[in-house]
């Protein structure tokens, strides 16, 4: 199997001012085509320093991919190092220095000097195209693959996807690589690794992988194949299978957010929402309007976030409040009615609880969080508590709210 | 001047599973002490992948600081190879392994077998203490310096600051090192840096860096003398330069958010504000309910989605709409005077625009955002266009607000 490895360059990198996320991009993408990365190393903007790390790097890998050091200013010097590297010449190719020109004509300005290096490339290498203005670079030495790609994540991702993912899969070997992306929310890492058991054993093909991001897990799979179409036929096996196992704990495919799968299904069922927070303070609505085109199904908010708000925009009764507390299912469930009826919506919600640090009781502790969601077919209400800080408390509140949308918006 | 090196161990990095925030954080703590990073590695979980990372990291650096590889499990090798690095053998220290028991026995759970290991040293190397069950680890050889820390970011940090920084205060030649951070908003990187000029020279002393995140702007002042008092004195000097500066470009100190300053201000003034939301949907009421502590002043919010809204809950003339758009001065204006009036606060902002990416026009091109702050002195009206897509739009137009607020509030 072939393996890859990563130098990230710059010294932005190495005094802490950008976290890298073009490596865990690329480590990330290169694992689905079954080209593992086996060490990144970050490097400062140096010529002997990346000559090294090319070194290094080769010596550890089949592929190298460098990120940064394509700009056009003096500390941009991964093109020097490269050819350095190689052993070979920078060579001026007009064609690049005309597109470069051309770039900044579009936009009406004077390409400056400085930005005459980017039409350099070593001799004997490939340019790549980029929607920026320095062009990647492609180069073989010793059967083995060098790139370099911009350091901008969007150009970078840009061209890893158009120039670099299909050189990559013809020298791994002319393998197919199909990969799927199931979205789960409603149960842990563990619990969900449980229930595949022996499906996500390490040298299974196809290869069923787990992330974890801000509660929502994504699990790829991976399947690989010298015939394409057997690979597909594999991968959407598999799919079958996950979504047997897993039920309505998957929400969705590829990238999507629980927000979008809920707009997705009130724009296609031609309904709308409106949300009336107390504890998430606005985020269940923010994560709404999020997405582009939310206008379609949210129209009315309120952040009723003292007791005097939720009586008086609300209609929220004080005798209720008085008598089961702010943070309790009836005065969730009165805030979703209300918020229902004021906005003349199909579904309202309601939430209310204690995002903590200072708040809680032993009756009713930081972390406890009511939820009302109302519809034509009366109002529902869930008791959740969640551990953890502030933060994480209101995120996953409402992250719960539209996971219960969600499995509403299903039937 | 001595140098670090960082060395990140985990297959979780390699897979893109986990983006190194580790590195990052230790590259700028490691900055502002005077010990700048030369390299950065990321290294799988494999005994001789991690000595081999240890050796190219001290070739490099006087430094070595080793992230990850301290748990319990199988796939945890890096105290292994610190050992083998070194030429050491483990030794089992009692002292440890009664602490790791004494933390289960505290949670009511039984250690379990696995986690003897954590209890176990490099001969000749110093244990450093943790919040969780994993010691760290110090060792010198050759005149360098190695620590072995958790990987788990709060732990990593925690161990950082109460064990790593005195020991690298001292390696770094006794040289003391103060440093201030000033948040600035409201200009971007290069008007800051014109302004400051030569006081942003590399070799200066104190030293000036910038960092920017979401629009915030940070500057670091780094003073480094043998004494300590002289380098207080040096640091603060400079912060009254760049206040004189800067002005109210600089909006906090250290890490504080918009957001919290504005919610400080409030508090120790005892005054109270409510927001009507179109355009940013909440984004606004979700920054300032962030902070803990924000119901004492943040009561009422609207999120006037529609034009329906703004007029059934707001009480927007639908006239003025007819007339102006909903995207005007005019209804901003309108939606912060209702929203001061029913809410009874002191404060109250409108805020209208268009996020994008659909729904802008020649007139009212997307990025368009009117904002209104009402108070007892009247309501102030603000015109900003902003570029970039739907989440910079709304986020710059929420910390624009927070912004007016920081100044209005300062008087």
């Amino acid at each position: 199997m072939k393996r890859a490895c990563i130098v990230s360059v710059g010294n932005e990198i190495l005094s802490g001012q950008t976290v890298d996320t073009n490596a865990a991009y690329l480590s990330a993408e290169l694992l689905t085509i079954g080209v593992p990365v086996a060490s990144s190393y970050a490097i400062r903007d140096e010529i002997d320093a990346i000559v090294r790390g090319l070194s290094l790097a080769s010596a550890d890998a089949d592929v190298v991919l460098v990120t940064g050091g394509l700009g056009p200013t003096d500390d941009d010097l991964t093109r020097q190092a490269m050819a350095k590297f190689l052993g070979v010449e920078l060579e001026l190719h007009n064609e690049l220095l005309e597109k470069i020109q051309k770039f900044f004509a579009a936009r009406g300005r004077q390409m400056a000097e400085t930005n005459k290096i980017q039409a350099y490339i070593p001799a004997g290498a490939k340019a790549l195209a980029n929607i920026g203005t320095a062009p990647g670079i492609m180069a073989e030495s010793e059967g083995k693959l060098f790139f370099a790609l911009p350091g901008v994540p969007m150009e970078m991702k840009r061209m890893f996807e158009e120039s670099v993912l299909p050189e990559l899969e013809r020298f791994a070997g002319g393998q197919a690589v199909v990969v799927k992306k199931l979205k789960c929310f409603g149960a842990g890492e563990s619990t969900i690794a449980e229930l595949l058991g022996s499906m996500m054993q390490r040298g299974r093909n196809p290869l069923i992988n787990c992330t974890v991001s801000s509660g929502i897990i994504t699990l790829h799979i991976i399947a690989t194949s010298e015939d394409n179409e057997k690979a597909k036929q594999m991968a959407e096996k598999d799919e079958k299978l996950l979504q047997n196992m897993l039920g309505e704990l998957i929400y969705g495919v590829s990238e999507k957010s629980l927000a979008e799968v809920v707009g997705e299904k009130l724009t296609r069922q031609g309904k709308t929402i409106a949300v009336a927070e107390s504890c998430t303070g606005g985020l269940l609505a923010k994560l709404l309007t999020d997405i582009p085109g939310s206008s379609k199904y949210f129209t009315f908010g309120w952040i009723t976030y003292s007791n005097q708000a939720k009586i008086s925009e609300l209609g929220v009764p004080a005798d209720l409040i008085q008598e089961y507390g702010a943070v309790s299912e009836q005065v969730a469930e009165s805030m979703a009615r209300a918020a229902r009826k004021k906005a003349g919506t199909d579904y309202a919600v309601g939430i209310t609880g204690i995002a903590g640090p200072a708040g809680g009781s032993e009756q009713k502790p930081v972390g406890l969080v009511y939820i009302g969601v109302d519809s034509e077919n009366g109002c529902d209400t869930k008791r959740c508590l969640f551990s953890g800080n502030r933060r994480f408390i209101r995120l996953r509140a409402a992250q719960t709210v539209l996971n219960i949308l969600r499995l509403k918006l299903n039937i």
